[in-house]
């Protein structure tokens, strides 16, 4: 069952794709050694520009001949208006002055043309420096970004947390869904069911998804290992997308701070939040999320709050201070290790295998 | 892997226990024609008398010879005040309106010395029967409780929704732990863990659980299938306890509109709401859960609030009206069927063998 459809399409070893996990996680050498081990590397490359991705794509192949693929954020819509950023930066300003920042005022707000046009010149780069796999979250991109896609024989990965969400994917012509279940960390990357709709766990999603799908389905929230594999096997997907996981091995570019909090943490610390970015995500409760849990509702959209938190993020991890920095995890932190990528592969597979001979005893 | 510790202990032969949803849904048809199928039939009877628990126990001895347990649910210290009955009378009147009921204003609202002796009389009730197996909801019972219970060799099994809670169940001397994701339909079986924090999905909750405790586990949440059976497995669970699965069976005691919402719901449908009964249950939204979410934090606690909305329930359901009515179900009614609990018993145990093959290929 470890050697499958989905092996096959993405011409990796082990049915294991390493969570393109956004905001400088997926380091090349965190990406380039997840696939030298027989998974597939990922670039988290949403926030990323342009140039940046082109010059870590490059950076990648110096350090792997394997396939790895890399994720995009398809843009929503959004309208913001003066004075939401007005009442969010007076929830903001408080915890400015507790790091010492300057207060903040003026902010380059995004537009929303300006990040489609930013979207279709990330295909380009991904087109032109031929990334044979390219996955999408927060949406489906238009016909002819897919078309364009397919004509370069880019293997397609969509993400999906309910059933009509998967449906949607495989109809627009994707290749592969990632079905995302409520135990995932980081962002929810729901596009159509709103809020608590699309908090599906894993038991209930996957097998719901593939009786409605004939795509590729691989599963995406808590695995950290060969119980998770074998399961998400069991439950019909294919294979697994893991983030967590390999977040806290040693290649990954996380921040100190975040792989200790998450190797500190329980199963019920963490929690939903939108006050970092504007989109609902999980992480490991912190004072941030604590002192914006109030004021949650009124907070912009994405990518306006992921905006106006910025300064916020960074000096909070540049100063290791865990209490405003977004810890995202999944829902089993108690499963992570510091390990490196091959060992967590080799562990996986290692336990699916006996996983495997047990079951049929 | 189907035939375990598990099995063995609850002298069964698949290691499948039904849930005991509270209610009425645990018809005597059901429970005995899970037993006789190989599986546990339990007896939902938190809120039944003393009385009604002993009749409905010969009633089952008289349909069934293999064993089956009972459930119990755990009294919790609870406080109310005049005013938030007034208060959450005003949200409930309007609904009265609705199905023609009586304003009410006098309920004969429950006394916790009342409740505690009525769970007291409900144990008695259990060891005078000797029902070989005895589960708790809501918390776990008094060293006295479960010293009397053991000493009459009743497997006792406990219910937890975090890891922490699992520790304690074992601690307590439970011979088995029922692990319930935040899948599971009907009341959170949560003792310690507040509201979002134990809201964890079986894939992340199994593994974290049963590498933290050393009693059986079995997963509960989500589970309709020989695929959710055989996940549970890989993830450490020996076995799985299913709810909603049972619930549409065709001996199952459940309305014929409840079991009818659940066959034509959808993943994304279900909610978890305290409005019904004071405590977080999951159920299928309906016009009374969206009428009542914005008061959801005034509402008294269970007990409380089910005496307040009893006549509510009664009623809507009598009259076959689902807008009123406590839906409940976990997140994957997809899969539910209108069958038979021998046809259902069959398929998973079919289906389960077929993947164990498949897995050891």
């Amino acid at each position: 069952m470890l050697n499958n459809v989905m092996t096959k399409l993405l011409k990796i070893k082990y049915p294991i794709i390493q969570a393109p996990m956004a905001g400088g996680v997926t380091a090349s050498k965190l990406v380039a050694e997840v696939s030298n081990s027989g998974a597939l590397g990922m670039i988290g490359a949403g926030y990323m520009t342009p140039v940046q991705i082109r010059e870590q794509i490059v950076e990648i192949r110096q350090l792997t001949s394997n396939p790895f693929g890399i994720n995009l954020f398809v843009p929503n819509e959004f309208k913001v208006t003066d004075n939401e950023i007005k009442s969010a930066n007076q929830f903001l300003n408080p915890i400015r002055q507790q790091l010492n920042l300057h207060q903040k005022e003026n902010f380059e707000i995004p537009d929303f043309n300006n990040v489609y046009e930013k979207f279709i010149e990330q295909i380009k780069v991904v087109i032109e420096e031929k990334v044979p796999i390219c996955s999408f979250t927060f949406g489906i991109p238009s016909k002819e970004v897919i078309t364009e896609l397919k004509q370069s024989n880019i293997i397609l990965v969509g993400t999906a947390t309910t059933v009509r969400e998967a449906v949607e994917n495989e109809k627009a012509g994707m290749d592969i869904v990632v079905v995302q279940g409520s135990e995932a960390g980081g962002h929810r990357g729901s596009f159509i069911d709103g809020d608590q709709e699309s908090l599906v766990g894993l038991m209930s999603l996957i097998p719901q998804v593939v009786d409605n799908v004939s795509i590729t389905a691989v599963a995406a929230g808590g695995i950290m290992d060969g119980r998770g594999l074998m399961a998400s096997i069991c439950l019909g997907a294919k294979g697994v997308q893991m983030g967590t996981a390999f977040l806290s091995c040693v290649e990954s570019g996380a921040n100190k701070v975040h792989k200790e909090a998450i190797l500190n943490a329980k199963e019920d610390q963490t929690v939903l939040t939108r006050s970092f970015s504007g989109k609902w995500a999980r992480g490991i409760k912190n004072k941030f999320i604590l002192e914006m849990q109030k004021h949650e509702a009124l907070l912009p959209d994405f990518p306006v709050q992921n905006t106006l938190t910025q300064d916020i993020r960074k000096t909070s991890s540049t100063q290791k201070n865990q209490d405003f920095m977004s810890l995202w995890s999944g829902q089993s932190p108690r499963l992570a290790k510091s390990q490196t990528v091959e060992s967590l592969i080799k562990n996986i597979i290692v336990e699916a295998k006996k996983l495997s001979y047990m079951e049929a005893r």
